[in-house]
């Protein structure tokens, strides 16, 4: 733990920088420094085309031209996902040796923010898993317990940043894979509403539902960077502003009223700590188990789309727990899909009339914090269906859905503690809600 | 053969009914004694709902409610659409003693415009076939040559019509069910474009592919019906309307541009015969075999997933060979049914290239003449895929199509002539101009 950007926010950052106490170079050298290569967070430092990006963002900030938040701010961009010039190894033995040639779409609106991109980070092979253990480049390391699982897919974004080398990561987020590491290294993700942030360039897991998604260390953090790339988000009224203080006000916080979403299956440690932050919240159930029909059917179709040909050519070059989960998603069965389709927008609905009640559905990010490295089962069961059993509802939905750190549980078997996120979900455009929520959470 | 419909047209025949030559009570006493019960044409005959509605029409006409073409015309309804108070039996085991309580929604068109429906023709088992000899209810018989498949899906509507029986009926189509047994019998089938007949009160095959379309001895009949239907079509000027004698005219004829379309397989009279129809019409192909695998991925995925539960819990309610189609539906994965909406994007695009240089595309609508009732193979290869070879790729598009009858062949085997059928398939929304050339065909 504690590289350069441990405590550090883009807020402190930029102050910095617009006083001249910091520049843009000197915060690529200290990414550079803070790198700790037993963690295996990056595949790519990128130190020559950093420096440059760097120099170019103190030379803008010179002569008065000011990008905002992001300006001079190094960001490290997740291995699926094309920086011009650098590999893009999406974790695999299939793409050794492919270099990207463009940016993806989310990289060029990095850069038009001003930001610094200092290198590619480990991620799940081909982003189609959440423990963050299988890779070409072997596993990313939990900071808080290096014999950990980081999570994934997105698991070298957010070590990068659960352990301070740099101050904001971009990753992408199918089922969890933004809030799942976050969740397990105790740092803030935020998947926005589908569609948002374009995905072109970023390598596809399942089209209907890939996100691309922000880590930082906040939630605040997160909102400077998602509000540099999308513009800034809309001040959305929460249910409680239209009410004259009569009626159903079940649920009521300063920041909106809250349904606490019962978790189907959830270590109780990790319950009772989410739980706690939102002590009048009403419970309510959703069909967590239909959901995870409808995001399977969905998934596994989609993805084996992508990886048929490879599959039936070259399936020796696949992590041998990668080739057996898209074995498993060719024998999805096309009726399955058209009946999640179908099941999907009945979904829709009922959460939507949910959404009608209540401004903010909570409930913890992960049933279970981070298990050790190449576990592939924990108490509750099998280790893939648990890692998105909380995550993946809000990928078929499209919803978007913040996780923030909410504290630590005892690791079990003893041995320090671990820590626990708490999963907030919101309407399609009420994003603003779920960064109020979080402020108010925080202090 | 020689029903009392047998060369009458709807036309002659509101002449009469206006002319006080006919009424619609004595048609409906025409239709029950034309019945020829060896053809297994219906499953369910109506006299006393026929004389109810032939009444009202009568006494309508009478003071001078005219609804048009179809008034006081008698109409049959394939049985997979309701029509209240009458069973709908499917063609299958399953809905043994099933009474529809409302009409099918192109049924109470049918009924606005002044049709007496007659009853319900023999389908297919859940219309999911096209030879017209898998059902509950026996194989319908050709009325050309009765140990000759009817054809189907919609069986019973195109042998009531070629017989004589009805001047009119009702099928429905998704992969060819209207036009196989038109051609096969000798009678005009129209499948409209897309959507333009709801199919509401319609059991479901594949939803996406699934039309609602009609069955008549000539197109003409199918334009008056299908007019009054839907309202009359557009009148839509050919591409040489627009052309001052100069640029291209490939195809040009006094209806329009045509383009021959080579089928991948077929009888080589049945060819020469089709084509002779087109003789100045240039040669072009399109990708049968990759628009057979969209089809049968969307088909197969929607139909098991209308059938899943019956497979499950009573698969020995279907006909055998029902029963083993829809467990190889069930087997088709989903990533080629994702595929396959792609492509189908794609084959759009491309047919719509070629459509902006003809007005029509013109090829026989069956590659064969019909086989013997119970075959499964013909020399060609085996039938199933056969049957639907050059219909199911205007399903997959949602485009117009007309099979008009075109002559006949030579029986395999010695002994008499079988029909033949021309296929026509225009842009969405340019249905006038196949039945103008139809009209032309005709002459």
């Amino acid at each position: 733990m504690g590289g350069f950007f441990t405590g550090r926010t883009l807020t402190g950052i930029g102050r910095d920088l617009r006083a001249g106490r910091e520049s843009a170079r000197g915060l690529v050298a200290r990414v550079l420094e803070s790198v700790d290569k037993d963690l295996n967070a990056f595949v790519t430092l990128d130190a020559e085309g950093a420096e440059t990006a760097a120099r170019w963002a103190d030379e803008e900030l010179a002569s008065g031209v000011d990008r905002g938040p992001l300006h001079g701010v190094p960001v490290a961009v997740k291995d699926i996902v094309d920086v011009a010039g650098l590999p893009t190894g999406m974790g695999s033995g299939h793409f050794a040796g492919y270099v990207a040639e463009a940016d993806a779409a989310c990289v060029t609106m990095l850069r038009d923010a001003g930001a610094v991109i200092v290198g590619k980070t480990g991620t799940q092979e081909f982003a189609f898993g959440g423990s963050g253990d299988v890779s070409v480049n072997g596993a990313v390391r939990n900071p808080r317990d290096r014999e950990r699982m980081s999570g994934g897919s997105s698991s070298g974004s957010a070590v990068a940043v659960a352990a301070g080398m740099v101050p904001l990561a971009i990753g992408t987020d199918t089922g969890g894979s933004v809030r799942i590491p976050s969740a397990f290294c105790g740092i803030a993700g935020f998947k926005p509403p589908h569609g948002v942030i374009p995905t072109d360039g970023v390598f596809p897991l399942s089209r209907s539902l890939d996100h691309v998604g922000v880590l930082a260390a906040t939630a605040e953090d997160c909102r400077l960077a998602y509000d540099a790339l999308t513009g800034p988000a809309e001040a959305v009224p929460s249910l409680l502003d239209g009410s004259s203080g009569g009626g159903d006000r079940a649920g009521a916080t300063p920041y909106g009223r809250v349904a606490w979403i019962e978790p189907p299956a959830c270590d109780p440690e990790v319950e009772r700590r989410v739980r706690a932050l939102f002590p009048d919240a009403p419970s309510e159930r959703i069909d967590f188990a239909g959901l995870r029909q409808v995001f399977l059917a969905i998934e596994y179709s989609e993805a084996y789309d992508v990886h048929a040909e490879r599959v039936a050519e070259a399936p020796g070059r696949y992590q041998p727990a990668t080739l057996a989960r898209l074995e498993g998603a060719g024998r999805m069965p096309g009726w399955r899909l058209v009946r999640a389709l179908r099941e999907r927008d009945r979904y829709a609905e009922e959460i939507a009339v949910l959404l009608d009640r209540y401004d903010l559905l909570a409930m913890p990010t992960m049933p279970i914090p981070a298990p050790r490295i190449g576990a592939t089962e924990v108490g509750l069961g099998p280790l893939t269906a648990l890692l998105v059993s909380l995550t993946s509802p809000w990928n078929v939905l499209g919803l978007p859905a913040l996780s923030v750190p909410a504290g630590t549980v005892p690791a079990d078997g003893g041995g320090g503690e671990l820590p626990v996120g708490a999963q907030l979900v919101t309407r399609r455009g009420a994003e603003s809600l779920l960064f109020t929520a979080a402020e108010h959470l925080a202090r």
